[in-house]
């Protein structure tokens, strides 16, 4: 299989796509995310190192973020006296004294997650190099980090000046969240440690360079760094490993010393052996999470790259954490965990590495407090999970936008009140996780307690009105629509969530009295609360227009503004910029898949064919893909309905929102919702994968030029192959 | 099959690759090529027109150069006044008074020869149009190009202007051609005419717009124009036409007229059937030279791309023209006619559509004229064809290069005065064109004075030394090897060039003694001459290493500075902007191939295969492809000799000349030679095409991941399709 199926290549250098590039060859291993910064930096670049549920909020700021960490990666050189850098003015001269670049290549390696750079560099003096800098975050050891850097003279026999450091002098956009800096250097580590201002998370970093002669250490209050000086021979080369170890105090009590004492372990085995062990790590993870696709290489390419960006940012030995909008790749939504996890980027690690799924869900278990705090707080009962989650549980949506265009005003942010379905896209998550993997133990001792409390949250949201249950004040998955009544989104998920969890309490009182006992009495579910879900369900108003044959998205919805989405193509980005807020928001725009996300959900549940038909018909024209969410949810529900033409243009759409960059954002970090939803677009689908009794069955429909889809799932323990075909 | 192995795209807009889209985005027919640059043009664009055969001399210039006719494309448009161009600066408002970019793609349809540009545009008043740009440059009649402008108010009713123009005001880089400039403007016809100021070629366009309501016509002396004013209904949406005529004096002694008469007459057909028309032309000419590759679609995009390129420029109706180095792409080589023709671009006609491969064969039968003259001038008898060709005939290779890098140095020229492989590079395309098509009339009428003629040539030019024969002052295809002795390359060839000679005067004897007599007298091919003849076959130094067992480039090539070429990777471009003129010079680094062409050529012809792998294993390693021509024969010889990976390997590099830029130099026009080369690499390389007694047989040897390679050659008249596999 040729080496671009599993590699993504900068050829030439592209200064001009600088950040965007950070951003796709983004490194991780479920512990923190690296983005592809250069070594020795680069004007206007945006380095980040996001470690899971380091969190903190800084005075300035209106929410906590997660925070970006000291750098490991800093390597500086000189060649000569030349500093290395990436020059790109283009020279008049064959010795130009701030060097020059005469070639660059860049490449992540999906398969084993390396980063690799190789640079051909000319110094002043006219001595070249070429320069071969390497980089992986250990998928086997998520606590060492490594570091290559080959240089080979390639003419003349130049004088080599290296440093490595840690580098303390980060910050989040400008807010700096870290305090109580302390490094060290000596001849066989550098290290550096320090404490988030407000959450007290503290850091600890320790480098040991391997090289083929001592370093120097140098010492630094900000950025200690051990320095190496070589005289390369001509046609000879050196390499030089740096092994970085980094704990956190949610580690371990003294994260510095831990540090410490992995770095050396770490380069006492070597990069060659720790690269070994990674790179078996890998495998066992493209074995268990690839998708191998015949018959259209743009395709496998696509799945490839967005299920590499789910993978390094997935939690694989911590409970405690989740997977924040833009993964680990950078500061963009401040780290914050979305229902992005539970609806998009988890179902993948549930079919086919449930530990990791798992991790996920206790993330959310153990921030029951938190939501039963919010719904307190609102004057509701039950569990309430907040819409932006991050270390406390608590509610972190911001109240108000930063500064938008046209005119610099901040926009007020409802989602933290009113998004409330997310109660329920956890509770899906828990379920799909329960029925899939067959995990009685995490049902019972926390699936149950999530999807049972969360649903108490809702008999105590519903309204009566009209002589049946309503919902105001929502906001379904289109957020052009704020405050709405009775999203049908909202409403047949809160009537599926309740049906879900009395058959849940049947299912327990039958299989674990103890459990279900438990749970009646710590969560009061009295047989009044069950036999009113009971009328919820049979009483709820699911908005539908018995003339044309269609769920209504929202009371009132068809009053709005009809604006023709298609006539807006082709387009970067969603159109609420072309139309404005004010107008967007009466107008019949949305900004992702609704009425479709909940047939994508709930499938044939929703109606009968016609109606999602029809549903289809009304709703996907009047869809911007506003949010990267949107087509790989249209192309699941496309496929299912056998609307393959769309089906695939929408599924190229998806797979193409970080690769190519369209909704112009990827400066800000990976899609991550877009990218499992595309793992799930394809396997639910195209291969339209799904539970019957008698487990796992495909019901393929593929795009016509694809020749057969395989995978691996794993199914109550045990591994199972697919290969769908025509 | 996927839309995008048929397309190019560029979306969304990127202005910073401007030049390179240009160039990609050409479009031709074989009379004309045109450069995809916007219609209403851009800051920095560089648009281009190249009609084949119509060079002039400016008195500035120290050459003949291809002209720029006059710009066909000049479409302009108002929307509520605002001025539509591509507006790429952010703007804060919604409705900026310089208009905004909503969205913008633009595609390159290789099936069918279609530029389409579809770009959403708001105006000032905050109207916003979908504004679509199709051209094409017919292949069904030459003479015809077509625009299409469809504009959809998308929002608001705006009122557009739209301004239809053929422009006189062009030139190449700064120099003009064009005088005797003569517009019209009527409300049935705008047109141009302008004569080239040396040679006196004139040019004649005629252009009618086909639109909703009558056209005002606008007189201007350099550009006329025809105007429009609609006023769009709320979703209203208008199209408008406008079909160019365009003849020079190369085709009818009144080209205006000619012009404008076929500009009516096409305009009265409209636009749909000049497509449809257009598109079976293409659908003919892919069913021709179509190569299908299975199992890697890159492979597939990058072959049918290069393919394209070559269709686009090759005369189909003229046996006066031939292509140049940059094809009808850009200004670049200045048009000129180099051995890029006949051993790269020609060849893949040759096997598919042998009408266009004997135009281009025509063109130099009727340059023998100006072939003799170089032999006489230069003291030579036969016919010595120029290493630059336009449409004289006469050498137009400049004797020093433009200014440059890295010290502004103007650099002599010796291709001109010393590479003279051409001579045998074209008998070798005509015995080729007529052993596969058995064209007997073309040999017997123009083809055999070709090859003996220039045979003649090189049984003067061949110099008696040391008791052998050797040929001082050569370049061979490695050009930074200048005015060398004894190019094992050219002495071989023109061994192989005088053997077939000899052959050939067999074969008239036997089979049209007529003509053997006739070219006998005329040429004087006198018994002492043949006998010459067979002395230097049987006496030429052809330099061999009998210790390395390998040829020896040239006498002393292993005399020079060693420099590891391998070592410069990755890099962009050739290193002899690394390593400055001199110590180009001075080194074995090799342009392209020169030993490995003649391997190509020649196959086994040249020496046992251990012999060939150690020419191999020789000359790749010192070779930097610092002309594009390098990588296909390298594909193609590697492929043959069995190094799987190397052939692939270069293979990518060769498909990726144009489509990555990876010379850097794209802006200039495409790499025809390449192009060419890459047809040849798949088809004699990896599918082992050759001839046996029994006709055309193959001998795959396909990359490991590709299936199937699929393609049609016409043998003798009869078309046979091949399939290689494993």
């Amino acid at each position: 299989m040729p080496d671009r199926l599993w590699t993504v290549k900068e050829y030439p250098f592209h200064p001009e796509k600088l950040r965007y590039y950070e951003t796709i060859f983004t490194i991780g291993n479920g512990y923190l995310g690296t983005r592809g910064s250069l070594e020795e930096r680069y004007d206007g670049d945006s380095p980040a190192t996001m470690i899971h549920g380091v969190f903190d909020h800084a005075p300035e700021m209106s929410v906590p973020e997660l925070v970006n960490a000291p750098d490991w990666t800093d390597i500086r050189l000189t060649v000569d006296g030349t500093p290395f850098q990436m020059v790109t003015k283009s020279s008049s001269t064959l010795k130009p004294p701030q060097g020059l670049i005469l070639g660059y290549e860049r490449k992540l390696h999906m398969d084993t997650g390396l980063l690799r750079r190789v640079v051909l560099f000319r110094a002043a003096t006219g001595a070249t190099v070429r320069v071969t800098f390497e980089r992986f975050a250990s998928l086997d050891d998520q606590h060492v980090m490594a570091q290559r850097v080959l240089i080979t003279a390639i003419d003349g026999a130049p004088v080599i000046e290296l440093e490595a450091a840690l580098n303390g002098d980060v910050s989040n956009n400008g807010v700096r969240h870290w305090h109580k800096l302390a490094t060290s250097a000596t001849t066989e580590q550098i290290a550096l440690s320090a404490v988030t201002g407000q959450s007290g998370y503290a850091v600890g970093m320790a480098a040991v360079v391997n090289a083929p002669q001592p370093v120097t250490p140098h010492a630094d209050p900000v950025r200690p760094a051990a320095r190496l000086r070589v005289a390369l021979a001509k046609d000879g080369s050196f390499t030089c490993d740096k092994i970085t170890a980094i704990y956190t105090s949610r580690d371990t009590a003294d994260a510095p010393s831990a540090a410490a004492t992995k770095a050396s372990a770490a380069a006492a085995l070597g990069y060659d052996a720790l690269y070994a062990a990674h790179v078996a790590a890998w495998r066992h993870t493209w074995d268990a999470l690839d998708i191998e696709i015949e018959g259209d290489e743009a395709a496998q390419h696509g799945v490839r790259f967005t299920t590499y960006h789910v993978v390094i940012a997935a939690p694989r030995h911590d409970d405690d954490v989740s997977i924040g909008a833009k993964t680990l790749s950078g500061v963009g939504y401040k780290g914050h965990v979305f229902w992005d996890t539970e609806l998009f980027m988890l179902p993948p690690f549930t079919l086919t590495m449930p530990p990791i799924a798992r991790n996920m869900l206790m993330y959310r278990y153990k921030r029951l407090p938190g939501a039963r705090q919010k719904a307190r707080d609102n004057g509701y009962e039950g569990a309430m999970f907040p819409w932006e989650s991050t270390d406390t549980g608590l509610e972190t949506t911001p109240q108000w936008s930063d500064p938008l265009p046209p005119d610099n005003q901040r926009i007020r942010i409802w989602t933290g009140d009113n998004e409330q379905h997310i109660s329920t896209d956890i509770a899906y998550a828990v379920l799909q996780y329960w029925r899939w993997t067959g995990d009685d133990a995490f049902l019972l001792n926390y699936g149950a307690e999530i999807v049972l409390d969360t649903a108490v949250f809702w008999g105590s949201r519903v309204e009566e009105r009209h002589g049946r249950y309503e919902l105001h004040n929502q906001i379904g998955p289109d957020e052009y629509h704020e405050n709405i009544s009775n999203s049908v989104f909202v409403n047949r998920m809160v009537v599926w969530h309740l049906e879900q969890a009395l058959h849940l309490l049947d299912w327990l009182q039958q299989h674990a009295p103890h459990t279900a006992q438990r749970l009646h009495e710590s969560l009061g579910l009295t047989p009044a609360r069950l036999a009113r879900w009971q009328d919820i369900i049979a009483r709820m108003y699911l908005p539908f227009d018995d003339t044309r044959q269609i769920h209504v998205q929202f009371d009132g919805f068809f009053d709005l503004e009809y604006i023709p989405v298609r006539h807006y193509e082709p387009r970067v980005g969603g159109i609420w910029g072309f139309l404005g807020h004010e107008r967007a928001l009466q107008s019949q725009v949305i900004k992702q898949a609704d009425v479709v996300m909940l047939m994508a959900l709930l499938g044939e549940a929703v109606g009968p064919r016609q109606v999602l038909l029809n549903n289809w018909d009304t709703y996907y024209p009047r869809c911007d893909h506003g949010s990267s969410l949107s087509p790989a949810m249209h192309t699941w529900v496309a496929a299912r309905l056998g609307l393959d033409d769309e089906a695939y243009y929408l599924f190229t759409h998806a797979a193409a929102i970080d690769l190519e960059d369209n909704k112009g954002n990827v400066v800000d970090g990976i899609h991550g919702a877009a990218s499992g939803g595309l793992w799930q677009a394809v396997v639910f689908g195209f291969c339209g994968l799904h539970l019957t009794e008698a487990g796992p069955a495909l019901a393929p429909r593929l795009p016509a030029h694809w020749r057969s889809v395989s995978f691996n799932v794993v199914y109550r323990g045990e591994t199972r192959r697919f290969t769908a075909r025509h």
